[in-house]
């Protein structure tokens, strides 16, 4: 069988058991999630054998450190595997919610049906975790799965699938609703992202490249995450101490985060006052600076110098760019030009700015006197995240089970008919 | 310039137009709304010049009746399409619309705001009047719109984005909000379904050949509505006037539309009873009936066999598939497997039966005891619509102003930062 045949029937088969988990109850779907949960914690010497076999190799063929840091399956994240499990089922189950039930003048009543996706398509790279995490939400959210990690992961999991299977045997689901691919082949991304009939959403998780290139080729709707060029403006109507913590806060939490500040906008009257405390902070926790021409007046050769490419990096690493604006429209501006949609924050004190500011700004999430560490489906509530969107359609920001739903209209009727 | 570089151009200033449209006030979107209804009364005798223009080459290159009608603007078309504008005026601004605030335990107020979608691109077919109500729907939704009608309707079309540019001109708007392409070479949709970078999300509006070949082709999200392939169970748990009433009406009210029955299915234990009597009915209308074996046995010669062919096909014809089913299973399964996830109807008076129907049939709308008739924008109330979308993603079933924005998290806080 060669890899089309083989997409072929894996979609076909994720098809028909998208149909048996759309309808299972929430009990079974949960009594699945603990009992995949028993199966990690129980098979954990398989699953610490089959992540060995994966780093042996990958250490054979030259992996970097980071990489196989990814990699790493121990018995700390196998634990976490299956807590995450449980923590998925405690969350209340978003399908066959009915809302928003109306009478309209025809006498119909109409309203809304929360309903799965149907199949959803994971497409990720090195961490294993993500087979058990990505699945599980799916499963919660009534969806099939199908699953393709990296290759360098294939043995990992591979013997997470082995559990997943048998947790949905257990609780009584046919094993197929999660499928992981047995094959490395690389056409299969190919297959997977063009079968519509087969697969209703792409979520492709891992470097930009991936993501682009997916994203480019796909013939099913994607859910992406692209970049996190997210930024700070500080506002002449700020609190000085909440803008040093917000600031310091959104870049130095973590540096290799998608929500951590990449650009500091400062507006033209404040700079003066609160760059030299900001850059005394930063340089604190050595961060590198790289500032427009008026931040190098005020801070000193010590800070390089910005180009455009600055404002258009998410570093992901100990480095800020900093831009003196002369008002906030020009911050604004600044943001909606340069940024990636992300998460932006403004601190100001004034009512008419953190207004403007909230309607302006075109991103996915957008904050006033807040740090833009927050934009996570943990911090928002979500319970878990399949994954943080920057696109406009379906999703945007976080998305946790809700974005692996949809609603379908229901109409309860006595015999209407229109006229 | 050529193709690309004009698409390039209009794009560009498609994306600038959007960032002003999408901070317009609601007084101010609506004045430009009855400026463009105004214009287009104004201008009637030119809008008539213009499309009689285009009837008289299309006559000229044999053009089809059914065709020419279509393309045909008459004054009542005119003063509906101004009518229409002034509809859309008076419905609810969606755009800015704050939602779910509430407190998180980090002392972050997080909820939602609604936001215009950016620009999006119509491709449409021979009927003018699109060109106003699309053009109205997006403005008021606050996006940017590129507009592109068949070439038989180009002068039409060039005289109503006349009228519109006039309107929002008046209303102190830049026409660049509203661009209908000036080109009627076919490689501008292919552009223009290729620019993720201008254009957010391209609704096709047209035959099923062009919108299966705009939804493989775009690298651009599409909304749209491939089939309508709707059908009526009938339960034997029915009763029997509901059930007669519901599917002539759903068969009959009108041919041509999306949301009308094209397959009847009829529970084995009732088949005998209400057949005959519904088949008087459809008959009396000049209706052609095609069914299943059992059918056949039960009505005679006079119904055509029907074929798997049959149940695939929306016929937008006097015609009707009629099938018996061992139950509501096997209805459900002949749903989801033939249909289009359209709109389906279920007639019972059993609240088990109607209950499961309203969960496992996966469609748009999903219906107990109304006629699947009532699929549509004005009777959901959504005032218009864009179109009806049989995808899952983003928007499902009727798609009015609120299918045409996206909601953004806000984030307000007191200087709250992530521990």
């Amino acid at each position: 069988m060669n890899v089309q045949e083989y997409m072929q029937q894996v979609g076909k088969t994720a098809r028909k058991a998208s149909r048996v988990i759309a309808s299972a109850n929430s009990e079974q779907k949960n009594r699945a999630l603990h009992a995949i949960a028993d199966a990690i914690l129980r098979e954990k010497t398989a699953l610490l054998t089959a992540n060995e076999q994966d780093l042996a190799e990958g250490r054979k063929n030259g992996m970097e450190a980071a990489m196989l840091d990814r990699l790493t399956l121990d018995e700390k994240g196998i634990v976490n595997m299956a807590e995450g499990l449980r923590q998925i089922a405690a969350l209340p189950d978003p399908v066959g919610e009915i809302s928003e039930m109306a009478y309209r003048p025809s006498g119909i009543q109409l309203g809304k049906m929360r309903v799965p996706l149907g199949v959803i398509g994971i497409i990720y790279e090195a961490r294993p975790n993500v087979t058990a995490d990505a699945a599980g939400l799916c499963l919660k959210a009534g969806n099939a799965t199908l699953l393709r990690g990296g290759s360098e992961a294939f043995h990992s999991n591979q013997a997470i699938a082995h559990c997943i299977h048998e947790g949905l045997r257990l609780a009584g689901l046919p094993a197929d609703i999660v499928q992981v691919l047995t094959t490395t082949d690389r056409a299969a991304v190919g297959e997977m992202i063009s079968m519509p009939q087969y697969v209703d959403v792409i979520v492709p998780r891992g470097g930009k490249g991936l993501v682009a290139r997916i994203t480019h080729e796909a013939k099913v709707p994607v859910i992406k995450h692209l970049d996190g060029n997210c930024h700070v403006y500080i506002d002449d109507t700020a609190n000085p101490d909440k803008a040093f913590n917000i600031a310091i806060n959104a870049k130095t939490h973590r540096y290799g985060t998608c929500n951590t500040m990449e650009t500091l906008l400062v507006h033209a009257a404040f700079a003066e006052f609160i760059l030299p405390r900001l850059a005394a902070g930063f340089w604190e926790k050595g961060v590198e600076l790289r500032g427009c021409e008026r931040t190098r007046i005020i801070l000193g050769e010590k800070v390089w110098p910005a180009n455009d490419e600055d404002w258009a990096t998410e570093y992901l690493a100990p480095i800020l760019a900093i831009r003196v604006v002369k008002d906030m429209d020009e911050a604004i501006e600044h943001i909606n030009h340069w940024g990636s949609h992300h998460t932006d924050a403004i601190v100001t004190e004034e009512y008419g700015r953190a207004r403007r500011f909230l309607h302006e700004v075109d991103s996915a999430s957008v904050m006033v006197n807040a740090s833009t560490r927050f934009a996570d489906g943990f911090e928002y509530g979500l319970g878990a995240e399949i994954g943080i969107s920057t696109d406009k359609i379906h999703a945007r920001g976080p998305v946790g089970l809700l974005g692996l739903t949809s609603q379908k209209w229901i109409v309860l009727g006595d015999g209407q008919i229109r006229e």
